[in-house]
């Protein structure tokens, strides 16, 4: 039995949880906000026990400190050296990880190189990582990559008709992200379907703030929605998704904006709450509709006939396939998003059950039982992943 | 009877066929390139006698003039008053026209209007018309748009999810392209399957040098592939289609490009150019194929699996499709692209018959007698389509 934590380092967060393993039973979780920011505010719950506390947190070094001062008063641990291995969410492995790897100078080294494709992320994971590896220097740490699911997807899939050379020189090409949720999803499905991942076809949904699809055949990503950077595919949140690529040029020449200003129109003032002028949140969204306003119609109108494009996309991309999996934020608890993209894909062999569709937040089969594709609920579980996969350095030694 | 022609005036080109209505015969077709340009290039075909003319021909007026003259000189009109008709291409009429219209002042303006859309398009459309106008001031004049067709998407499917106002004041949304060859196909079709235009659920593949694929619903485009201008969508000759939209914020920030070097790399830089390293031309890229060059290899898998996707895709919108129609240069010729994309879509219900897809540039059934989706070849013809609608103009004397 070993206690194991996973850590998803934000720029001014970081969000944790503790496991005892292998058992993967959840010991603490927690969530510090506004490092370095005023007021930062510190929450952890054990058992069911919550507590939060408010005060000036500077750095992710004392974060840290923090957390783990209070996982022993809380009786989490007895000492700092009880936990045995950290899994990091390091965003950005580039080219270089179609796995997670245990950390090292050198996987360190690779992962700067990295921090052009993901300006913004790969530095909070690494401050996150030496935070925590400078607290506990003798537990074993692992990162876990949310490109390396998807570094299977075949050059065909990832490379994009644009002059060869910036992929050559600049490593422009498809990455994708939430590979850590994906492949938590086709694992879990394989797992109750009773079936080995590497016999599983299937179009995994991960519709939360930001949203992705992947293809999954034979348990491999074949193709996935987000692209070079997690902007491209479906509408999300606040991002556009996929748009013609000349509307930056034409916006560029009329009004004269900035790369940086028209980064913040597509990644933040664009999705659900561009469209509906109302909220990034689908839940508003849904509100809107409630009340009759036509821009919240079109908005979800929109959303879910993105989805239903791109499964069909990937339906035919993939010749076919056996599943499909809702997740995230909105996949686990949108029951009227989840009607709409059931019954915009009949045509593929979707039968959908309205009654077992009610359901949030919970694992479920809602399609019918002579559905040839079945569909399912699975809330996702990245952190387990992080766990499982710092669990299997500890003990494999795995440190290539 | 009457004698109508059909006119696609470029910036630097012109266009024609001379049509012999309603029967549709062709009496004549020509070209003029390098307008404005030295050695100019005059061309026109009479029955089957070419004729070709090297001369300095400074603008569309002189061109029209020597077209008009030829016409006569080869005694396909006896004198220009027996010219009644005339259908213009014109690119872009924005949400002002879902049909074509009757030329007017009103309809110049409202085109006018319309050249934010497509400023390099638009323009050369108008030199054309008011150059024919002075030439035949008693003809009939008609304006034919290659956006019409697809004003009949529902906004779900022609908006954007960006910030709301950019549709509002800047009229971006999708509007497609390639509608009058769109329109071609789903009335042959439905004429050859003996159907109501009305009644046709049908996916177009009109795949050139620019490539669009349209769903076609009830007769009715419901999504096109082309978006705000003719860069987006599936992968072109020399056009990259969709891309991650941050892969020119990423450009800009790193090379400081400018809009119209991103315009330029992205327009004529990328596609099957740019990937390959080859050329823009599908024949070429054959030839690599058949040479084994490994990048001519990657360029035809991606230009298949987009196609594969964006058919799948357009499956799933429509609730399903009875037939798929490929046309345009690469449509109508290259039999191995067609195979390779019926071969990715058998799980949509194609069967695909490799002996009669052995046929270039001809009306053929190339699926299976038992394939639940019919796969056509048919070439496009959007110079019978002006024609038509001149002559329908001119006839029925629609001048709303």
């Amino acid at each position: 039995m070993s206690i194991v934590m996973s850590v998803n380092a934000g720029s001014s967060s970081l969000k944790f949880q503790v496991f005892e393993m292998p058992s993967e039973k959840v010991l603490a979780k927690g969530l510090v906000e506004r490092i370095g920011l005023n007021d930062s505010v510190f929450s952890i719950k054990v058992g069911d026990e919550k507590f939060e506390e408010i005060s000036n947190i500077p750095d992710h070094s004392v974060a840290v400190q923090k957390l783990i001062d209070a996982l022993i008063e809380h009786g989490v641990v007895n000492r700092l050296e009880d936990i045995e291995a950290v899994g990091h969410r390091m965003v950005h492995g580039g080219e270089f990880y179609s796995d997670s790897v245990k950390a090292s100078d050198e996987a360190e080294e690779k992962f700067e190189a990295c921090i052009p494709l993901a300006p913004l992320h790969n530095p909070a994971g690494l401050v996150g990582y030496r935070s925590f590896k400078e607290a506990l220097p003798n537990a074993s740490h692992t990162f876990v990559f949310d490109t390396a699911f998807h570094q299977s997807m075949p050059e065909e899939n990832f490379i994009y008709p644009i002059p060869y050379k910036f992929y050559e020189e600049d490593h422009i090409r498809r990455y994708g992200m939430h590979g850590t949720s994906h492949k938590y999803l086709v694992e879990r499905l394989a797992e109750i379907e009773g079936k080995p991942v590497d016999k599983m076809n299937i179009i995994t949904c991960h519709l939360g703030n930001g949203a992705s699809i992947t293809a999954i055949k034979d348990g491999k990503s074949l193709k996935t929605s987000m692209g070079f950077t997690p902007l491209a595919g479906v509408m999300m949140g606040t991002r556009s998704g996929d748009i013609d690529p000349a509307i930056l040029i034409f916006l560029q020449n009329k009004y004269g904006y900035t790369a940086a200003e028209l980064d913040d129109i597509l990644n933040k003032q664009s999705g659900m709450l561009g469209l509906s002028g109302i909220s990034s949140d689908s839940r508003d969204i849904e509100d809107g509709i409630k009340a009759g306003n036509e821009r919240a119609i079109l908005t979800e109108k929109v959303y879910v006939n993105r989805i239903i494009e791109t499964i069909g996309g990937y339906f035919a991309l993939m010749g076919g396939c056996d599943a499909i999996v809702f997740a995230g934020g909105i996949g686990e608890n949108a029951i009227d998003i989840r009607e709409h993209v059931c019954e915009g894909i009949e045509c593929l062999g979707v039968k959908f059950d309205a009654a077992k569709n009610n359901v949030r937040g919970k694992e479920a089969l809602i399609s019918a039982p002579d559905s040839k594709i079945a569909v399912w609920v699975i809330p996702t579980n990245e952190e387990v992943m992080l766990a499982r996969d710092a669990y299997k350095d500890l003990t494999h030694g795995n440190d290539q």
